[in-house]
Formats: structure tokens, C-alpha cells, sequence
């Protein structure tokens, strides 16, 4: 029986990296090189470019991150070839020994959970080792998911605090007893993670928690303190590396953090113009990145601000 | 400009039925007619099989449903080749001139949001007419479907109440001014929708609401009158015909209510030994069960209990 936080937690620590890159192709930030031969008409076509620009960037950052998070909006735009490029993704990353997290954010009635938790933790095509999922459905709507994860020596991520500017519309809203929502959501989320800890004393079941709120974060660390965070939010979205460190234990685990614009498109910023970018270049341009913010989060994350 | 309530109210006239069939197909209920000659090992295979079943399913409840609606975790447990059987489904139930409402339940950050927009309400190859959304992310993840539902005369259902046992949990955890949490979105979900109204006076933006809440569903009837709701939980999931009257206005619109697992595997209950059902008699027993719902629930939406 392996405790898949145990997994992350030691894969992180052999890295010396709680770096999550996440893998967001949008077509219209790759450059002429990979683009040359794309016919527009064919998904086919622009899923294997998808697929070569995946490959660039497992390629550069595949021994400074602890996991890739391949988001499943970017491929099933694409349709069924969409959703073949995530398959050979994930086959490519799992070649490189990469831990695979699907970013689905997905959450139904019971059977339907339990249908997606067979694509996204069992033995599929496109099933990886952990996977986000929407708790607004309620216990019968995630516990498929929990279930599958123990079975399958998997994990999940439970969407908690998200990282986007109107998380607080329905997450923040203020209970009867002056409790926010998250905040109650948390409670629940360690009475089972308390029960379901590995030797590191955490859980397979993890809580996603913006990097734009590190001031919520310090208290979800506190009801929350044997679940792993998956931390968006960083980079682009304009979470700073220096408000993280309460995300992290005194240990400096706790938490593993996710940027994907700000290094998959790392390329964008370094030329005027970035379209003749070269396929060595981009490798080379992402590679820096991701050890700028794994080297950024390895500061924080063993500093004692908390 | 169309409105999109207005092609499902003329749609469910034309028809004189506001079913909806899910299309969830799930290959442990299906008879040998169609598992014949399936390898297991091969995701291909089984989805092949899928789609005779779904063709089956729409050749036998075309002329009696307003839509059908494809249940997204069955089709992405097989991968790829999963999804190649969500669009030739698509397709087919195109060819047959009915409404496709994909039951996807995403929801993500404004980015992200916009991709399975695209996704789903674009002209992408698995892009229906409607689109189920989860708003836990707030009103920056949701709005990216509206707008695009908008701009391609497309239409969307926010959950609201589901039918599942545990849907309480969340949805309806009381706030500080004693408003519980369903009927707070309900309140916000009116203000989007009273100012995108048709000529029937209901809006593109509709809201899931679950058969199996029927007092609850009297309450957000009131307050959000100009959604169309989708009320799943009919039949299989224990939400009674009789029970459904309160969500229908008195012109017996104003709802879409959707079974999957009675119609869709109402051989099952036909013979003791249904494994051997030919595709004949499974289109009979199929075609019956929606025409036997249809009728349900037209004498219900235009009954007066209200």
C-alpha cells in the first residue's frame, strides 16, 4: 500500500523541486517553427502540434519539476484528436518518470463520478496519477474519486480556495455561524485526510489553494495540516513567490506550485520577435524558467515566515 | 439573433415533449447483440460499440424528445477513441435534427473557461447546442460560457440543485442572512438572466435543478423565472412524474427534464434474460419507455398543483 503523498513528497524531495508545470497549449502562442505545416481545417493537424510543443517542454523541464498538469480545456477543444495529443502527452511524460496531475476540475452525481474516476484514476488512456476535482456536488459527487485514488494507490486534488479573482462569489461566502464556505470545506476534507495519512503524515487527498491568497492559505494550513496543496496561481495569474511560504510546513513540504504561462511561454518575453523562435530555443528558454521558479520556491518554501 | 430558449420551447412544442434522454452508456448493460465481437483490450472496440448503442437509442427517441444529452464520463473513460464515439454520436443525432445538450459540468478559471467554452459551444467536433456548467469557481469561470452561448446563439444550464443525496452539503449550507447558499445563486443567476430573455420570456442561461427536490424547486421557480431548468434525477434516480408540476410556468414551460438510466436500459426490466435482447427488440422497449415519459410528464407540466 503506497500512500501517494508519500510519492509526491519523495519525488519532490529526490528533484529538491515543488515546481508543478502545467501543460496548457494554446495554439496561438506557439511559434512559426512548430506551426510551418499546420493546416487550420484539421484538428489532427493541430493536435500534433500541440503534441511536439509538449514534448519541447517535458523535454526542458522534465528534472526541475516534482509533476506536469496537462489541462484538459486545451485538448478537448480539439476533439478526440485533441484528446489523443493528452494521450501521447502523458505516455511521453510517463517515459521521462514524470508524475502526472489532470487538471479536469471534474464532479458529478455518484455513478457519473465514479465513470470519470475510472478515465482520470484508472488504467485509461488518459488516466495519470492524480486529478483535480469540483466538490460542489457535495461527499456522494467526490468520494468516487477518493475511493479510486486508495484502490489505485492514486491521488486528488479538491478544489478548495480557487486561484481566480471571483473565487470569493461562492468560496468566501459567509455561513450562519460567521464561517466562510472554504473554510467549513476544509473541516470536512481533513476529517478524511486526517484518517488517510502516509509516513509523511499526509493524505492522497490534496486541496487546491491559489497562490493569490496566501492570507487564506495560512488558515487552511492550520484546519488543514495533512493535506498537500496545489498551489495555481503562480506567475501569470500574479502570485508572488515571497507570499507562499505559508503554504509549506516547517519542513518545506506541504504544498507543490503550479505555473504554466509564465514558463511554457517563457519564450514570449525574450525576443520582439518571438515567432522565429527555434524549437532549441524554446527548449532553452523554458529550461531557464522553470529552474528561476523552482530556484524562487526553494527560497521561500525553507524560509520561517510563518 | 436567436434566443436558444426559444428554439427549445418551439423545439418541445413541435414535439409536444419536454423529455430529454440521456445518453450515459455504460457497457456492462448492454446486451451480447451489440458486445459480440468487442476485444476489451481495445478502447476502440468498445467504443464502436457505444456508438450502435446510441444510434439505436436516438433512432428510437427522436420524434419523442426535445433533446438528448450526452453524459461526458462515459465517453472520456475510453480515451480517444471515447470521444471519436462522442462525435460520430453528435453527428448522428444531428442528422436527425435534435438538440444536443452536453452534460460536461466544467467550470475553471476565465481562461480556462473559455477553452471548454469553445470546447463545447464553438464548432469544434463535440460542440452541442447547450452546455451543463459548475459555478464553485464563481462568476470569472461561468461568464466565459455565457459569452460564448451569446455570441453562437447557443444556450447554457448552471447547476443550481442537483439530484444527488448529497447535494445538501454544499448547495445548501445556510449564509449569515439565513439565505441558503442554491438560492443566493439563484438570485444572481436571475439578474444575468431577466436581461437575456426571448420572445417566451426565458433566457439562454438555465440552471440544473434536480427532480428529487421538488419543495426546493418551487422556491427557485419563484425567484428565477426566466430560466429554463433542467431537472435531472426523473425515473432512476427516484424523482417521481407527480412531483414535477412546480417546475413548469402555467403555460407548461419552463423546464426540460431528463432521464438516462429508465429509458436508456428499459430492457433490462422486459425479459429475465435481457442479455439476449436483439437490437430490434431493444429499440421497441426504448422507444416505448420515452413515449410512456413523454406522456408522464405532459400530463404533470400542464396540470395546476401549483
Amino acid at each position: 500500500m503506497v500512500n501517494f503523498a508519500d510519492v509526491l513528497i519523495d519525488e519532490s524531495k529526490k528533484k529538491n523541486s515543488v515546481l508543478v508545470v502545467g501543460l496548457d497549449p494554446d495554439v496561438k502562442f506557439l511559434p512559426d517553427c512548430l506551426l510551418k505545416n499546420v493546416d487550420y481545417s484539421s484538428n489532427e493537424s493541430i493536435s500534433d502540434a500541440i503534441y511536439e510543443f509538449n514534448k519541447i517542454i517535458i523535454n526542458a523541464v522534465a528534472d526541475h519539476v516534482v509533476a506536469v498538469k496537462p489541462q484538459l480545456a486545451y485538448y478537448e477543444v480539439y476533439g478526440s484528436y485533441g484528446i489523443k495529443a493528452l494521450e501521447k502527452t502523458i505516455s511521453y511524460a510517463r517515459s521521462k518518470e514524470l508524475i502526472i496531475i489532470n487538471d479536469a476540475k471534474r464532479g458529478d452525481i455518484g455513478s457519473t463520478s465514479a465513470a470519470y474516476a475510472r478515465a482520470f484514476l484508472g488504467d485509461g488512456a488518459i488516466s495519470g496519477d492524480m486529478v483535480t476535482v469540483n466538490p460542489f456536488l457535495g461527499s456522494d459527487g467526490y468520494m468516487p474519486f477518493i475511493e479510486a485514488a486508495q484502490e489505485n494507490n492514486k491521488g486528488v486534488f479538491l478544489l478548495l480556495k480557487t486561484s481566480n479573482p471571483s473565487s470569493y462569489e461562492i468560496q468566501d461566502l459567509k455561513l450562519e455561524n460567521g464561517e466562510l464556505l472554504y473554510f467549513k470545506l476544509a473541516e470536512e476534507i481533513e476529517k478524511l485526510a486526517c484518517k488517510t495519512i502516509g509516513v509523511n503524515n499526509y493524505s492522497f487527498i490534496g486541496a487546491v489553494v491559489g497562490a493569490t491568497y496566501p492570507e487564506e492559505a495560512k488558515r487552511i494550513r492550520e484546519t488543514l495540516p495533512h493535506s498537500i496543496f496545489l498551489v495555481p496561481g503562480f506567475g501569470a495569474q500574479g502570485g508572488k513567490a515571497e507570499d507562499l511560504s505559508v503554504f509549506f510546513d516547517v519542513s518545506g513540504n506541504g504544498a507543490v506550485v503550479s505555473s504554466s504561462r509564465g514558463i511554457i511561454y517563457s519564450y514570449m518575453n525574450e525576443t520582439d520577435d518571438w515567432n522565429k523562435t527555434t524549437e532549441n530555443e524554446m527548449q532553452g528558454y523554458i529550461n531557464e524558467a522553470a529552474i528561476k521558479a523552482k530556484e524562487q520556491l526553494n527560497e521561500v518554501r525553507f524560509s520561517s515566515n510563518r
